[in-house]
């Protein structure tokens, strides 16, 4: 194990309809705050009218910031900046899924400071605080209401970027598992792979590979997940199924099931990234249609670890016979496992990896023939 | 899975030699601190002279406060917050193991209220905050470094008991490995039964039975355990091992493997406390006795969790061939597994049942009939 420091201070209040007590949560930290949220769906299921029902009636007095896109826009959060200035609102209240939440966290600390908050992202600016944050999540997925990251995109430069702040931790967070019984089928695979991404990133590519209190955790974790996955795909209304996932997104990424490991190098995230940037499919979905790919060809010169996953997780012997059951368990899921799925051909291939490039220098750990070669076994 | 409030506000500060840092951590909560500790040991062992240094080089003025028993009273907590008030301290430092933390934690609440800490324990009252507190575990052991937990004993009244407060979580623990180097192979092995049974309480005995999140992480934290097990009874000296160690006594009971299980019965400490107190063997020692048997016995009623347990940590099928093979695994690693080892007979059990249903109503779910057939398994 490597040497670390962690600290986690969210207050979590998991549970059924839990929702109701928005007002309460948020009138203990200040008496108004600015309603971050994404889509105009939250109006049409109820729940923005619940919420602002619950913050009036805790006497906290609420300012709208609709409109955040699934890959938050740095200029959305600056207006979401000079709403809070204009109307001197203390808390800031995230209602959505992973953009809302990191925007919330964005506007929150940059709230706070007399600089672009763009910096945090370009030059590693970091606030001195931040208001605090409340977050709602409505998706189980990215696990941002449990830590202190944010991702966020400039739709001038192209660039999408992530940032760590201790301050960005949300002071609480209401995990409602009611609230994501209506998630479609599409988004609910899409989060089951993204939070599968979060554990397996670590696991497989955190420098540390002598860390078995953290293989073990890591490993409980995903064998939980796919248990919960098959059991949404059989009944997406199961509240307690939804519940299970919700919880395991979270500690997904809250940082122990991490802490220990050491860097990682995040190569699927990369790729999947600018995947994403040229076809706008979804996250999840582009990381199901890379991870099944990397992992093929990290196994060949590392198999040690994949082998460790293939008996302890999917219950198989060797490597690639693990990377197979889980392309087979992604797609019976519903997800894209090949780039053909996303509409992507052979000849894209430079395309992507010349994005990859941009985005990561040299393409991180796997080199440029490295990017290319993964991206081919997903072919 | 149940509704859950969780929060745990704790910074861990791991590594090797981090104990040096011991001098910076406290300074930022205060510049003057109450050191406690247990055995004159720490003065041997160089530790004592080492944490005085990091302090006086931070500008931290200390008083010290030892003499901490491994069943730590109340009246030397009452000594203790004396010594912070007659010397105006900020901080409350402990450097030893659970007693000690414990102590600590107490002495730092009980300097906040104008009455009798013993009333926290006794009458459920619950102080309105704390001293802050940092931790150095020279054990791995109880978790007490990551939770809000305390339990004391009062030698007037003979009893030991618990208490929560939000406020009692350490604001730093430094966990230091190197620290436990040179555990006794005895000591150890407590450690690593001790630290079981804080998994395997909740899991077993928590009231919320659908809970396969907390299943995994649970059965991945205990099998991580055995393998750490293993490895230090090869090599006591092996830094890594004991880095495992350390940090899988830590997140056992820091709550997040637990949160949404709902309370769980404790059988198994409510009798090796009884066990502890007309024997004085180590709390981890009767632990080892009184597990396989309340296994075994609890497995007869509701076998499904026993044998989940027996084919996902210990590899073999049926609760029963689990629980002995559990036996045969704290045997081998040295610890006592029968009454006989602790030197009570059969007509001992009688008196032991006694104090069990003194300290619980009733032996708790258990029941008096039951108290008295686990007891018997375990001769």
């Amino acid at each position: 194990m490597q040497d670390f420091i962690y600290r986690n201070p969210v207050q979590i209040i998991f549970g059924r309809g839990k929702a109701a007590e928005t007002g309460d949560a948020v009138s203990k930290l200040g008496k108004s705050a600015l309603l971050v949220f994404g889509k105009e769906s939250i109006k049409s299921t109820g729940l923005y009218g619940r919420i602002h029902q619950s913050l009036a009636a805790a006497g906290v007095r609420a300012a709208d910031h609709g409109g955040v896109k699934p890959n938050p826009l740095i200029s959305h959060v600056r207006e979401g900046i000079a709403k809070v200035r204009a109307e001197k609102l203390a808390v800031v209240l995230a209602v959505g899924g992973g953009s809302t939440m990191d925007a919330a966290k964005a506007i929150a600390a940059g709230a706070t400071v007399d600089y672009d908050p763009w910096l945090f992202f370009t030059e590693g600016k970091r606030p001195g605080g931040a208001l605090p944050v409340v977050t709602i999540p409505t998706l189980a997925a990215t696990g941002s209401e449990m830590n202190g990251n944010a991702v966020l995109a400039d739709s001038v430069s192209g660039l999408k970027l992530g940032m760590f702040s201790p301050h960005c931790y949300p002071a609480v967070s209401i995990l409602d598992p009611e609230l994501t019984l209506t998630v479609p089928k599409e988004q609910t695979v899409n989060g089951i792979v993204d939070t599968f991404s979060h554990i397996m990133e670590p696991y497989f590519g955190g420098r540390e590979t002598d860390a078995p209190v953290q293989d073990r955790l890591a490993e409980g974790l995903m064998l939980a997940l796919f248990e919960t996955a098959n059991r949404l795909a059989q009944n997406p209304q199961d509240y307690r199924g939804r519940a299970d996932m919700l919880w395991a997104s979270t500690v997904a990424l809250c940082g122990i099931v991490q802490a220990g490991r050491g860097p990682a190098g995040w190569e699927n995230h990369m790729l999947a990234h600018s995947i994403g940037a040229l076809t706008d499919a979804a996250h999840g979905a582009c990381l199901a249609v890379v991870m099944p790919g990397w992992m093929s060809y990290a196994s060949l010169t590392k198999p040690e670890k994949f082998d460790q996953f293939a008996e302890r997780v999917i219950g198989v012997k060797g490597a690639q016979n693990g990377v197979v059951q889980l392309k087979m368990l992604f797609s019976q899921l519903g997800a894209p496992v090949t780039l053909g799925q996303l509409g992507l051909k052979e000849q894209d291939i430079p395309r992507i990896a010349d994005n990859v490039l941009k985005s990561v220098p040299g393409g991180g750990s796997l080199g440029p023939a490295g990017v290319e070669a993964v991206l081919k076994l997903c072919l």
